[in-house]
């Protein structure tokens, strides 16, 4: 993945979390009708939040290393959708983002569980192979070996919140909206905005609402 | 004040603060070069932070009411920071704008105490009416009072960090940027980037960089 990094946007999100879910529909626009160019990565908010990771660069606690029954119903429900998306994304880069969407809908728009029957319900309407989609889901280790990419690097970044985007040569930030976008005037606003603070020579580190 | 209101930016901002002197010091070249009306409000991140408030918005330990003794150093020199800019501001607002740049400067620039003869140097090379100033600073109670309603403001605000700037018509942020801003060009760009920012469309709630 290293050669994108000049090229394309890292967005790291986690399928819980429904801020991410407009970050993803964010880029989804973007790359339609901009023709931008967004990789998907993947953060444990979980993983991030836990008690026992008071280090943001070091967890002690990988979400990659939890059994399929260990942790909070939410942990284990983010892993599966993670395994998931990993699984979507052994089928081509364009797979992954069929397929990233229409599971963040399934859970944050139409108020899904996170469980087997939602992501192969979200694998055949994405259009998956969904032959091969079973045996990648089994792959299990392989599965967990390219998840823990996403969040060691993720931690290399210190993100702590989703959606956070790493821009072509290194700026992130984390940016949380409201509004759901799917209309190109807007998502370029909102992509043009957000460059502007990243981009900024007074060095913004943070803009934040009361609430 | 709230006459104000619709025409003036309120900015909440405390003396220990590196960060709200950076946004003091935008504030104070905006005034000068672009003739915007800043009003300079007190929160305190003291008593923000205190674990025995964990409602931002009703803060059961309030700083006003602390005694000149009471609670740890940063408490006490905040406190009489607020206090003298309070007493400084009896001289009229454009008083209290010479002085809160200054002493901020002696604090974060020059590394000064927050102390009484801080203070007092600060009064005299803001060109105060000195004599003045000592016997406002002597009317302890009624400054505590004024100090009080900004600290009720910012709370009912849900202000969290300084500085919080509060534009005409209510829209609020906390910023927080690492260059120290003195030249005109630069402050209108990171103003301008911030309302962006705030009037976006999108509903931005939080940009915020790892760190």
């Amino acid at each position: 993945m290293a050669a994108s990094r000049t090229t394309s946007t890292d967005l790291y999100f986690d399928f819980l979390c429904p801020f991410a879910w407009r970050g993803v529909e964010l880029a989804h626009v973007l790359r339609r009708e901009q023709g931008l160019s967004f990789h998907l990565r993947h953060f444990s908010l979980v993983q991030g939040n836990h008690p026992t990771n008071p280090d943001r660069r070091a967890p002690t606690r990988w979400s990659h290393e939890q059994g399929a029954g260990e942790g909070s119903p939410s942990q284990q429900a983010s892993l599966r959708a993670f395994l998931a998306a990993q699984a979507a994304a052994r089928q081509g880069e364009e797979t992954a983002w069929a397929f990233t969407p229409v599971l963040l809908r399934a859970r944050h728009e139409r108020g899904g569980e996170l469980d087997g029957e939602t992501i192969r319900a979200s694998g055949g309407e994405a259009g998956l192979d969904l032959t091969r989609f079973e045996a990648d889901l089994a792959d299990d280790a392989a599965l967990r070996t390219a998840l823990a990419d996403d969040l060691r690097e993720a931690a290399a970044l210190k993100v702590f919140g989703t959606p956070t985007f790493v821009l072509p040569h290194g700026r992130a930030a984390y940016l949380r909206f409201s509004r759901l976008i799917r209309e190109g005037a807007e998502a370029q606003a909102l992509w043009g905005v957000y460059g502007e603070v990243l981009h900024s020579g007074a060095g913004i580190e943070t803009i934040k609402r009361p609430r």
